[in-house]
């Protein structure tokens, strides 16, 4: 049987693009935080939609599970395979299109990067406005079925937002595909939409018409430093009513600042603040002349950084993006991830419950908080826990939860948060969600495990 | 049955908010339009959303089909009563709340108006940024279950952007709240958006949780009338890449503005002019600064006039918004209204095909053409055609289709266009429509014979 459906798949492929050895499998069934490795039949990469149809054909017709995989960057163990499945790797359908000039869109098959389609959206004088630190791996299929986030969701919204149309192969192995690019098309029910965040329990997304926004003339940086978190998080909200430009506003904490100059064997731009944000403008004109007064009001700050040109901005924009790099390094098991929002009138209070939490909880523990400030969003990253231990963890999302938040503002639920989903949405919620993955994969074929509950 | 239904739903809602005369319910048996009426054993009006789900659970318990309906200014008979079913109103949910400063966020009932909204957002500093000319008596709960477009799509989306959070009852009568407003929320299926455009056959919209946009300071309108169709149509990539401030963006025919005028007692700005687009740009500092130099660059203007403050540009506005009621005034029966879009590049042409089909298949009608050109999108109306004869209506949808566009922009499916989903929409698509359909409202209470086809 198992046989049979590889010699199929490689019938469908070509034998090159069935993967069996455990080792070379072994990077598509680890994940990203190195937390997770699954176990699976194979690793198929189907290199055009008609392929990856005939793929979850096969493995319907044979019963295996399909995991859906782009970049394999997620963090909660959403594409880590779950035994006896098939990897449908979609890396190969990475074809970018030209850049439609009159509607600002372009199409990019699934395995393509984030890298490129920003860079081919550069060409043409646009831009993806959808960024994250893994852009060079991360692909548009992965970041649309986990409706990724990044730095600029404060000006432009989630992936949700950026994604016209989509193709996409659906549990019985039938194509739908709606790439025609119209923005105003009320016909039915938004399936892009429920793909988009669906973490590939729906359908494998092969192909998305995405919408670009114009390329950024020019950018100002700032780096503010805070007497302290109370400081920093009541500048969030004038921050944002008075600067329409707003690009992205970055939270990070003293600690993690010396951490990130010390692994880099640099020193911050100032000393002395406990609470540190980034604020980057983008737009056109003088931007520093909208920027300064704006800082000048702000209260508790201790000392700014600002920068215009290229270079200096990815200096400053380092003190926040090396946060991932740094922690990672620290101690000898993967560090614990979570990825919260909580209102931004609870954020204050918040950080100081969190430390107090795990202050009390793991003592030998570090915890590291930075994250996307201006929508609330914080990653609170623990390391010094033994990888099995989700008891600071548990803590953590209770808290949130308690406090009005969501357990995974952009990282989605995955397998890693599934247990805890009744935190955030209720019986009826979860119910729904139970029915519409049950009518569209009756038989339980895509990605089994994932973000849905079983229906109890 | 009939009699025990009917006692059951005033047990809930109280006798007064019961309504079967047939004379009180007409107006909630016919439509916007004037084409449609429907039959309804009563219509309902729920006071709280513990009403509204006590009187979907009675309908369900009796087998009794449920029809959703906001304000009723839907023009593709979606809200229009099947024989024998129940409207439930939701006009009585109309509580508007407290914006909430530092995010821009509103929670509406389904019931309050869009202008009931707008107004409570205007009175804090916000704009809610969805706008059409049934504010007064459109909801919420039918926006969001339409998807409705309107005047700012071009540079703020259609409603599905701005709803954050969505409550509502689901066929089976439970009740899914989700309106704590976090934008960063990746936990579980779109449920919001799905509803969102599901024109009442998912779920009975209570509430909503929407998102605001930063209040006008300024605004500046021009009507430039051009030679030519070809002429009006090719400015318009120009001025949506050169006006990032670029509010409106809408066209209109020199037959059209004639009416208006002669309906009026009053002079176009200009004459000459074929076709003409209306050109608002809204924001900060001097707007005619930015707006003047790129209408000076365009080709083939006849005459351009142009207003800044408030009257004046409502008065130039009107030579566009008027077009509505003008219309519905000509012959003695009512229009038919088509709404589609077409693709930019193809809207020029579908201008002239539309233009020859009409006058071929029907020479004694007349065809008016206007609506939101920025997005491809236009209104397709004509007058003198006998209510029940969709010869036209059928041609131009085709013809619409040809040409990749989508035969309902913003309207919707309902009743009206539900023969023609599959020009635009594959087997595949629709059959996932009706899983979806199928999974939430096994029972088919909601809204039967609208949006979604039967299975075949």
């Amino acid at each position: 049987m198992a046989d049979d459906l590889l010699a199929a798949l490689a019938e469908v492929v070509g034998a090159t693009h069935v993967l069996t050895d455990e080792g070379t499998t072994l990077p598509f069934r680890t994940d990203w935080t190195g937390r997770w490795t699954g176990e699976c039949r194979a690793v198929v990469r189907p290199g055009s939609t008609a392929e990856a149809a005939a793929v979850v054909r096969a493995c319907a017709a044979a019963g295996v599970p399909v995991v859906p995989q782009g970049g394999n960057t997620g963090l909660v163990a959403g594409s880590v395979p779950a035994v006896g499945s098939v990897v449908v790797s979609t890396r190969r359908l990475d074809a970018v299109g030209e850049v439609d000039d009159s509607t600002g869109q372009i199409t990019a098959g699934a395995g393509a990067t984030l890298a490129a389609v920003q860079a081919a959206a550069a060409a043409a004088g646009w831009r993806y406005a959808v960024d994250l630190a893994a852009r060079d791996t991360a692909t548009v299929g992965g970041t649309i079925a986990t409706n990724a986030g990044g730095h600029h969701v404060v000006r432009h919204g989630m992936t949700r937002r950026h994604v016209v149309g989509v193709e996409a192969v659906l549990p019985d192995g039938s194509v739908i595909s709606h790439l025609g690019g119209l923005v105003k098309d009320n016909t039915g029910y938004d399936l892009a939409g429920l793909l988009c965040g669906s973490e590939g329990t729906l359908g494998v997304i092969t192909a998305a018409r995405l919408a670009l926004v114009p390329a950024v003339e020019q950018r100002a940086v700032a780096l503010v430093g805070f007497t302290g978190t109370a400081a920093a998080v009541a500048a969030i909200g004038p921050l944002r009513r008075r600067l329409p430009a707003l690009e992205a506003l970055e939270l990070v904490f003293a600690d993690g600042v010396a951490a990130v100059g010390e692994a880099r064997g640099a020193r911050p731009p100032f000393d002395g603040a406990a609470a540190l944000l980034l604020v980057e403008v983008a737009g056109s004109g003088d931007l520093l002349e909208g920027l300064a007064p704006v800082l000048a009001d702000l209260d508790g700050v201790v000392d700014t950084a600002v920068a215009t040109d290229g270079p200096r901005c990815e200096e400053l924009w380092r003190w926040r993006d090396d946060h991932t790099d740094v922690i990672n390094q620290v101690g000898d098991t993967p560090p614990h991830k979570l990825d919260v929002t909580v209102p931004l009138d609870r954020l204050g209070r918040f950080v100081e419950e969190v430390r107090a939490l795990v202050a009390d909880l793991a003592p030998a523990a570090r915890l590291w908080l930075f994250g996307h400030a201006g929508d609330g969003n914080l990653h609170v990253n623990v390391t010094g826990l033994a990888p099995d231990d989700e008891t600071v963890d548990r803590a953590v999302v209770e808290l949130v939860a308690g406090s009005g938040g969501s357990i995974s503002a952009e990282h989605g639920i995955g397998r890693a948060k599934r247990p805890w989903l009744h935190l955030n949405r209720t019986p009826e919620e979860i119910a729904a969600f139970r029915s519409i993955k049950d009518a569209l994969d009756p038989a339980g074929i895509l990605n089994p495990g994932v973000l849905v509950p079983e229906r109890r």
